[in-house]
């Protein structure tokens, strides 16, 4: 089947967006976005076995290489709006692409978004795609913006995708994480910093501390873990994969203290448990202790793309 | 080096474009797109062994993979405003980067570009770009509106990529096509519809037709070789290539006979050739002949992607 035919197949008329002046099938996407609003942009590529193990199931590929975009948008504030897909395959399986488009399009349909353009080419599997979001003027939750005193919150539990991934068990964390643009949006005029992690906590948050020239204290013993995670590990091995394993796409943000109060209700409102973790200091150190003042020893990491 | 430093040394800080919010070094850009205008977003991917020679050079490789999408973004008439680059490297060569970075950012530069955010990852040589532009509202290009009597013009001359790909001469034309984007900003309002030349002037100018339900005669002798590529081969078969080959990313557009006199002036302004190779006719059907009449029977192919 040639790319045009498998294009019209598989990956034409999945949205119906009124924005989308035109979608697949001229030689760009044109697009419209709303009066007073930005545009965040983001891009990821997910290489097999690099970014997933290579017997992950096209659905599941499909599903994350959208997830981890997702997970970028929601970690500005932006609401998802459309997506571009760029798909490398070594050859034109439609039972792969059957199940790749049915996780792709499953996440897709469930923010929103409309796919408007894209290429398919013949070469070594890999996925790279471009989402696109709204973001009211002004807005986008930045890196930069932590201040001395303010409470670091995360969302969900921490670790569990970094276990599956070594531990072949709790793989839905892995591959079919839950990017949390709901809890971004809502975090738009209250967060004053935020990340998602996708590199490990003490590596995200790192990226948070050096663009907002802060330092950090968290404490160990607070980091929300799965009771499937403790279960399996020790306490230590648990806060370790909590703090340096990736691949969790949880948010990681700071909210000055009279501002807590909301975080409860949109925790309410969005059905995602978040928890405070520590605090933002203006020295400079990333200090970990347990909450009795003992100060964590324990070896820190971050995901290595190179 | 890890990929934050390659891309603080390599790829950061390249533009300066006001209507960038936000650029390279957060979860995502933040861009605003300008009053009145709407954005046409293209992708390509560029595989080594597939959409050039293993040994091309980086820096061509560079140039090449941001020409075949402000390719796109001129055969819509948009003005190229942004670009996202997802590059994947069996490893991180800095002599490498140092000539791809180059390549891309001569043609960047060239056109005003900024490189807003990207990802860099470990994998088989591929290069993902996106590019994004503007139109002002309504005005884009299409392939769908071509109107029987229209005449189809190229710009430049046709063939002369393809005949490189294949006698490693002409390499420049195969290496460094030269996006025809201020002639295709002259277009709108003017051109009834337009595409890039990428996978041979058959293929492509047959979207046009399909796309706006029409057919086209062709005046093989009419169609622009290169003095090059006349002095190569036999005049038949540099028609072939003319007709056939892919990689030449001129533009082929149509035009109602009531616009024609304003081409020549577009040509001098932009001081791009341009040439009327033929006519829209309501019978579907795709004629090739000779000045004389006399019927083209060569064969007709055009790039298959699988």
């Amino acid at each position: 089947m040639a790319e045009f035919e498998l294009i019209e197949k598989f990956f034409k008329n999945n949205g119906g967006r009124a924005d989308v002046i035109l979608g697949i099938g001229d030689d760009c996407a044109v697009v419209q976005v709303p009066p007073q609003h930005q545009l965040a942009i983001t891009t990821d590529t997910l290489i097999s076995g690099v970014h997933f193990p290579v017997d992950t199931s096209p659905y599941d590929i499909g599903y994350k290489s959208l997830a981890v975009n997702l997970s970028d948008l929601a970690a500005m504030g932006a609401t998802p709006a459309w997506v571009t897909l760029a798909l490398t395959l070594p050859e034109a399986d439609e039972n792969w692409l059957i199940e790749f488009c049915r996780g792709f399009f499953t996440l897709a349909k469930q923010f929103g978004m409309e796919l408007i353009g894209g290429d398919l080419t013949r070469g070594p599997l890999s996925i790279t795609v471009q989402a696109q979001g709204f973001l009211p003027e002004g807005k986008a939750l930045r890196r930069c913006g932590a201040k001395a005193g303010d409470l670091i919150f995360v969302t969900n539990t921490l670790g569990d995708a970094g276990f599956a991934l070594r531990e072949k068990i709790l793989e839905d964390r892995l591959n079919r994480p839950e990017p949390r643009v709901r809890v971004g949006e809502k975090l738009l005029g209250i967060a004053s910093a935020a990340i998602d992690i996708s590199d490990g906590l003490a590596a995200d948050l790192g990226h948070i501390l050096k663009s907002s020239h802060m330092g950090a204290t968290i404490i160990v013993d607070h980091l929300p873990l799965s009771a499937a995670l403790k279960k399996s590990v020790s306490a230590d091995k648990a806060i370790s994969f909590a703090l340096n394993s990736g691949d969790d796409y949880e948010l990681c943000f700071t909210v000055s203290p009279e501002n807590e109060n909301l975080i409860s209700q949109i925790s309410h409102d969005t059905n995602v448990s978040i928890t405070c973790i520590g605090k933002i200091t203006s020295q400079k150190t990333f200090t970990l202790q347990f909450e009795n003042g003992k100060t964590y020893d324990g070896k820190i990491t971050g995901y290595q793309h190179f």
